[in-house]
């Protein structure tokens, strides 16, 4: 995929499928003739349905779940906002390559196949507190390759990232689109104490203030305050729906890169569930901003696609319920049930 | 297992093994070492470490899964309590027999066996609005059958229940062992109207006042209110404890049959986790008595250990991590992480 121009990029934003309401109706009225109590297992209903209708297919299968995680690393880190070097993003990266990271781990009991995608890992974005991060070329890039990264004949993708010093990033660009500023949305993110999480309200506030006159425009807000592996997000996001795939979407950083699809348009995240909500204050009141609903609430706060893994096990058995289980009339029980 | 009195089987439940302190310990150790920020899993840290202490091995393992589902009928649907005739349990016990209902497609997707185990069901227990459920032999039977259902090999217990009236036997448990009658426990079910209600919370303080004497006795609470499959999961629930094997526990109902493990002594149920919490609205209140902090919120509300199943996943992805994972020393990543 190539995006020449923000405004062709905002075209693709604008101009998304709708999901199948045939598939989606079929699938309700398959449900309906299961072997329980109407409505009993509760959103394991409410997903097949949703699967049935992104996948335009009823029933919907999971034969081939992608887990994509994008790494990226950001000039914020300069204003001490995070608690780890920077390198520690190529040594996890390094760590999944191995096989050794949490990921790893949960894509493998999810049955998923796992990608990995560095972004330009040595050279990070500009410094957003005085700069923008990404100028349109380099946005625009990390956007495509996150939309080349999606295979067309994925059933679900689950999507993630890694980057030290991106909770930052994820929190200026909900500050940008939902107001409140750095006191609303930074948080410890992996651990920053009380002076790292002073400065990163700091950057926040102060990258709002250098960069008021696009704050308006949820595409700039993106390449201005986000980073490389948020860009890829997004343009992963927007693949799946012209591909007609579900997406899962992880933590807090993830949620933020995929709000200005949301902002753009009112139905941009339709075909996506929020797997999980994070142990990051600011994730749970982003979710509410965007009227998500998390499916699992753990404590998990990794990050690397973690939440959204462990939630494609509860897509599993939702698809599993759907396709597998008998009708009334098939048992011979009482359809009074 | 024969409990030949009240008084044997009480000691039994009161006479409970501790955990492993040394592999809870152990599995807390390598959690630390594993490439993560701590606490960065959540729950899934804690599950293994839980899983590691009541199995007394580190790593826990989880290669044998039992998914163990009691059904019983209720003397108490003559008060019209259900929506539904009695003979939907057995009918759904074929159900599971034959393979189509939720629960088998939900143990296949744990990598889970399932064992059905239909008590007496043309024999229903007593109507409690007029008389004890059981007498004290037939509630130790039942306890002793539930007992001997758990292999001793089995690395988890997934306990639930199917029986038509059983919300009803398990409120009535709840308001005897915590108060409030029928109006604070009682609820829809699977779907019973107004009038159904108003008769299942009249159903319930009947028996509260028939039963006052002996109210003050968790076990006499569980014959005399309970029903065949909820005294079987307790003895399951008892079998699991003494043979090192944690336990999921399903919906309201299992979480009332074993309430009485709970208030008989303060660590009764030390060994198992609240797999989810159900769309029955009593669910929620009993898990905030018994101290349980559900692992799912999904509006499930269909019994068959279904909601067990579905958190049995989520304990798949924690021993995965946990086992899986490699620690900062192998992969070379900083340990400031």
């Amino acid at each position: 995929m190539h995006f020449p121009s923000f405004a062709a990029l905002r075209k693709t934003c604008l101009d998304l499928p709708p999901g199948d309401a045939t598939a989606a109706a079929t699938a309700a009225g398959r449900d309906a003739m299961l072997t329980k109590p109407p409505g009993s297992l509760g959103r394991l209903e409410d997903l097949a349905v949703w699967l049935a209708q992104w996948q335009a297919r009823n029933p919907p299968r999971l034969e081939r779940i992608e887990v994509l995680v994008f790494a990226g690393n950001h000039g914020v880190v300069a204003q001490g906002v995070s608690a780890f070097p920077a390198d520690v993003t190529a040594q996890m990266v390094a760590n999944f390559a191995a096989g050794g990271a949490a990921i790893n781990q949960l894509a493998a009991v999810a049955g998923a196949q796992l990608h990995v995608v560095p972004l330009d890992l040595d050279r990070p974005t500009a410094d957003f507190t005085a700069a923008p991060a990404m100028d349109e070329d380099e946005f625009l890039r990390a956007v495509a390759i996150g939309y080349d990264t999606v295979p067309i004949a994925a059933d679900l993708v689950c999507l993630g990232e890694m980057g030290i010093g991106n909770t930052t990033a994820a929190a200026a660009i909900a500050a940008a689109l939902f107001g409140g500023g750095g006191a609303r949305w930074a948080g410890r993110g992996t651990g920053v104490d009380d002076h790292g999480l002073a400065r990163k309200r700091a950057a926040i506030d102060m990258a709002l203030r250098r960069h008021a006159d696009i704050l308006d425009d949820p595409l700039h807000v993106a390449a201005t305050l986000g980073g490389r592996e948020l860009a890829a997000i997004l343009g992963a996001a927007l693949a799946a729906r012209r591909q007609r795939i579900p997406v899962l979407i992880d933590g807090f950083v993830c949620t933020a890169a995929l709000a200005p699809l949301a902002k753009l348009g009112a139905n941009g995240l339709a075909h996506a569930v929020a797997a999980h909500v994070s142990a990051e204050a600011a994730h749970r009141t982003l979710l509410e901003e965007l009227g998500l609903k998390p499916l699992i609430d753990l404590g998990m706060r990794l990050g690397e696609a973690s939440g959204a893994a462990v939630a494609a096990l509860i897509l599993r058995a939702a698809v599993a319920c759907h396709a597998g289980m008998t009708t009334f009339a098939e048992a011979g029980v009482s359809d009074k049930l």
